[in-house]
């Protein structure tokens, strides 16, 4: 059976996965670029065509970085990572953040109450607009992966849901010692969730550290 | 001149510091032990009269716990750390949670609008109750410390108070892998607090993370 995994999910000390105010222009709100700023110099964000000011790092955030896509056959998202749009679309123009050639190369399920026709990119990307539930749409993302691993990409509430849910088996996410103050928070109604994952901690140079958590009983 | 110091003080990775319900059989609340089952077991806690099941622990969480009392000349809490009671004291027979020797073994100042006579302690701990901000508060407890450091000992709202006011130099905080969903938040209101810290992270193999943060321009 296919794992459910989260990856490089930044979360602010008080634990906010992104700011307020998500616009076209920011969005992570007040954020700004802040809680990605540890993964921007990895020699696997370069390779997906983001570019920093420094050198690109070899150490352990490449390391962590470079684990999201090997064995991912598909993406669920939600709306709001998808873009900043609210409530119906007012035309389909709209074809995500990440230009012709999206990063992800595999189908990508975008949780949404507005429908819309699947969407095909260059690279082997698929958007498909699903309105469902966690269970239900990960069913539908795993007929969508060929039997590999689905990576539940975020935001916050999306992950909050699988979680919620008990669905997810590997968790992966990055402290980041800033205090955003507002925002989105990822941990909110999850009370006890350590009863369900082992969690190791690994501190790294940049000043994030990695929680990486795994279900008890997942394989 | 003497530095403002906080050491071993615990939150949830949802940022909970305490529980809901402080009550006298429930110190932390719904928490229980769980934010200080890392400092149970060492060394510095045993020698404090604090007793865990399993062997002293020599390591690193006892190497942080150890860093509480030496150079300190005063302690300030707030009045919810001291005790249970709420509101005006029903009689003076309340003496603190630590016994006729707490471990303390200086001054401590216990912020309160309730104001009562000093309390001296076996040991050396006295508590002086003074109604009053950070800022005067501190003045107090340094004119007791005898030109030492001084420890802000919480709770949260305690700490926070006196982050918000800039007075903390050094800040020890253990993220404890504990979702605790409800309780008093300790970064509430202190957006943007990293860019007046420096952080250093250390993770422990009991499972939590030593956070170091050392205000800039600090000695």
């Amino acid at each position: 059976m296919s794992l459910v995994r989260v990856h490089n999910f930044s979360v602010s000390l008080d634990g906010f996965a992104t700011g307020e105010g998500q616009r076209l222009d920011a969005p992570f709100g007040h954020a700004g670029s802040r809680l990605m700023q540890w993964a921007i110099g990895t020699r696997t964000f370069r390779a997906m065509g983001l570019h920093g000011d420094s050198e690109a790092s070899f150490g352990v955030d490449d390391a962590f970085a470079g684990a999201w896509g090997p064995g991912i056959g598909a993406e669920i998202m939600g709306r709001n990572k998808f873009g900043p749009q609210r409530g119906p679309w007012e035309n389909e123009e709209w074809k995500g953040w990440w230009g012709e050639n999206p990063v992800f190369h595999t189908p990508v399920v975008v949780l949404t109450h507005h429908l819309r026709p699947a969407l095909e990119m260059d690279g082997g990307t698929t958007f498909h607009f699903v309105d469902a539930g966690p269970a239900v749409a990960l069913e539908q993302a795993r007929a969508l992966a060929g039997g590999l691993d689905v990576r539940i990409g975020g935001g916050a509430i999306t992950i909050r849901q699988f979680l919620a849910a008990d669905l997810i088996d590997h968790l992966h996410v990055v402290v980041v010692p800033i205090i955003l103050g507002r925002g989105e928070r990822l941990w909110e109604g999850l009370e006890g969730l350590e009863e369900r994952f082992d969690i190791e901690a690994t501190p790294s140079p940049s000043g994030v550290v990695h929680l990486v958590g795994t279900r008890r009983g997942a394989r």
